[in-house]
């Protein structure tokens, strides 16, 4: 396999880590793949850390990601937590958040947390959720500093909206907003595509090589990086739709893997499920205006459940 | 076949409509099924309603519906309609509703419209939804009868929630406001489950059979119907939903469909596109919590734009 | 002054406290009105709870209200509470709430929470918001047992919206609920009109007497008490609104009081002030068409905070 | 009265068409102020126009507003309108409007509408909702002008939020906006302070010399007019909370009218009445916190039909 086709690779999900785990799959690599470095931290029973680092250009190229960290925190069961197991994956994703922030800007430096998404739509709206529970100390600390702590640092937070609801890009807004508020750093929250539908609103992963709006359902805007803002960029982005295609692919995996089981399979079945059959459905699908955009039942509760974490989490690093 | 493995067959989708299609294909059968007959109406080129009516046991039997009249009416791109093509949706819904209405009840007598559904849940909102865009007119009558037209029906509606929020059935509720208001039929509101993604929330199926709550994605309440309530029942419901393993056999078929074209197939393949697989899907999928009840990335606008349709129909309608 | 003008006296507010403080004004009362007692209890610096207790027909007379007790927690700048002043506040209500309770019911006995009101009208949306945090029990209790604790009392919570948007008494949808769920005791929040715009959302007052909904802004509908419904009616009633000429007739008496301290004043304004001239400020405003009710622009946050406070309330208490 | 006190004067109102009234009233002026021009047009029954115009430094002194033009649009009842009045309402709108743009820009030129306000608190949610109902057009002109008729207008909408909920000033982030999107005229909608209740989202004021958000209701943010962001700015406001010590000091003179209509008045009520005592009525009530702001208990209905009657308008006239 050579490196264009490597290049072509559609993975179809924005984490880096299932991206790793295709990368390998897809490649027979047993061991780590050269430039990514990957550790994992269990935290809880229901809280998982998966850290991947792109230390070179070789790791850029086999999983499409640019050198940077890319944190997954994988939530089980997001919308049964208890009140503790809630306060425990607020402080996992501050600890990481901070740790992030830590490396690029001071204590004291000014933080602008932007909210990607339409409110709405449901499982685009986490990121204006989000915006709505940051605490936002900026015109506190300009305009009346003896109401807050000394040592707050001045955060402000905004919505921006989506290109089909306003007609303006997002970082034509984001620009403007940066040139005249001069933050040292951005947080940008988005919602993500995934492969695995148990992922949607229960992962969140956080990097610090900013993002890309809407690159995982196939829409490219101009991305908001260090590159086009000036500024470093932390992105937090939660899956929150997957692609019918990749939810056929996967379920026929299972389904072959069953039929091999009960001894029902066949060499043909063998060899479709040992590839990934992905570019092959979806190809199928399209035609009929079957490779629907879809989001599980509950992704009302799934999206309030997930923004109350995110905020927090935040709240907590800043 | 005999009648018990009918019996057993699972349709997964409350559309009389496909169930019919899906015996016919299961069996066989070329022609209209005993006990069954239908007709298609294009009313123009986005809306097309089909009537169904069982008419004895065996029609019964093979589609697991009771004897009665199911009308399905298909608008194509909901999302999209003119201003004028949503007003014929109205009208069109508006036709088949009074002719079912007048079937049952004479000019002025009292109706009750129930919107099923919790308004928290996206998908399930369109009950709900519905009610508080319905004329409710029997309050003036009693109190302000000088405000109305003389010839005015007394309407009233009740968004009665979900079991899961109010602890109470649905049929508790709705047996209670019967008996005191003393309606003479109810049109009941409801999300229903079907087998293909386009149809979610663009489909309208209207019966004059009652039904049971909840019955498409597998929780059995207790049914609304004459039989429970003493009063006919007129059900308007609304696909929203559909289970994976659906959306998986279906997308097989397409795929293996286009393997054959391909001449990529084999026998077991082509005996795996000849049978409904649906059952085995669901059986590898449930153990891998794989099976999610999903619903497309834009429901929240499906919903806003079929709630706006069917109201307006009942409201023409009465 | 006979029982007669006693009965047309016109409080304008549904909180019995304040009708104690304003028959004693009126009547030149120091002590304690016959057939009335009266106990204030200051729980901290920002909540105070009131509880008077009707005890004879005399009581009943002066301040236009049933025999029972009536109970006022008075809540200072809830908007800005702490989360253990909110915790407080919460605990106070759940201690009153239970106390009531355990008068009319067995441990265990089965509670119906009504939360009256309009969804879609900021000010009328306690009720409904209070129902969406009530932890309901009572199906699980009735159908998975084993998921719940055995000593936990069935609860069950409803909505039943209003007349306007119904077409439907409450009365008639609350009686049929009550007769096919056979509740042993009511739970009835709903939104009152006070005298006193810092009280909007900020008051609670709880009474074993039952209630009248929309009493307080001039809708007399059935009442919802023991009568009308035969088990025992707890009301939680919230001041939102309050009349434009209660405003001016309170303002009306600190401006003349200004005038007064700045010996601006003459003896007609001072009897003024003496006098309650609420009937005929409000037989000025009424022909201009200025007589609106009104609530503060804050009420949205209002409403939020105390519909929290009231529902970790009732789900402490049950 | 010298033009010192004219200035200090305290209008609070932001409708030019009540401080024109005020400062006649004040200073006793039959005729047209001096540097002001006024026309009133009843479009029919229920909307009427007055179109203020301020041509000198005069005029700007006495009403306290710069040169320009400043349109009233009243509409009774706006609850109530039929559809037809509804569609007439519309095109009252649209058609100053497009007077205004047609002053400043051509024909195809670039307009962004910014609707001001926090979309959490009903009296401010005006501005944008009227956003997500404005059709915008740039994004499709630049990315995908083959759908699209081309004479179309490019017209972007942003609602970007208030100081408190994002820590940044209003003005930093349209002014970001403007350097980066380019357009050539800027239409802002934002909620006003009126002195009377039945104006509340019932009147339009249309300028085309910009605003300065808050002012009304006491909060000083920077202005957005031609001058801070180098693009005409047309303002369109809308009313919809009042002060309590203006509603009081409006009451005071009801109620003394109907004392002096029953000679029950005397000479002190008589100046009292003549005078404006909105200052001392002012004074007394802040110390006891009772001058709220406040605001209609239907505000969300008025607000719901007036955004639809902006939008509709905007959109008709772009």
């Amino acid at each position: 396999m050579n490196s264009d086709s490597e290049k072509n690779y559609n993975f179809r999900t924005d984490l880096a880590d299932e991206r790793r785990d295709l990368y390998r799959k897809a490649n027979h690599i047993e061991n780590e793949v050269e430039g990514i470095e990957a550790e994992e931290e269990q935290i809880d029973e229901k809280i998982k850390v998966t850290r991947v680092k792109i230390t070179n250009e070789q790791g850029e190229r086999a999983i499409g990601k640019v050198r940077g960290s890319y944190i997954t925190i994988d939530i089980k069961k997001i919308n049964l937590l208890t009140e503790e197991e809630q306060e425990k994956a607020c402080s996992t994703l501050a600890n990481e958040l901070k740790r992030l922030v830590g490396e690029k800007i001071q204590f004291k430096e000014d933080v602008l947390v932007v909210g990607l998404g339409n409110e709405e739509v449901t499982p685009d709206a986490l990121g204006p959720n989000v915006i709505k529970e940051v605490e936002v100390t900026r015109h506190i600390i300009n305009y009346l500093p003896q109401y807050i702590d000394e040592n707050a640092r001045p955060v402000s937070a905004i919505a921006p909206g989506v290109l089909g609801t306003t007609g303006i890009e997002t970082l034509e807004i984001i620009k403007g907003v940066v040139e005249h508020t001069k933050p040292k750093l951005l947080i940008v929250i988005d919602a993500l595509a995934s492969r695995s539908m148990e992922r949607i609103s229960s992962t969140i992963q956080i990097s610090n090589t900013g993002i890309v709006p809407g690159a995982g359902v196939g829409n490219t805007r101009k991305e908001l990086t260090e590159a086009t803002l000036g500024i470093p960029v932390i992105a937090i982005g939660i899956p929150t739709v997957v692609e019918t295609a990749v939810v056929v692919n996967d379920a026929l995996d299972i389904f072959i893997e069953k039929l091999q089981q009960e001894a029902k399979s066949n060499d043909y079945l063998n060899r479709l499920k040992a590839e990934d059959n992905y570019e092959q459905i979806k190809e199928a699908l399209l035609p009929k205006e079957f490779n629907f955009i879809v989001t599980p039942k509950e992704i009302d509760e799934l999206i309030l459940n997930m923004s109350s974490v995110v905020a927090k989490g935040i709240n907590m690093s800043l």
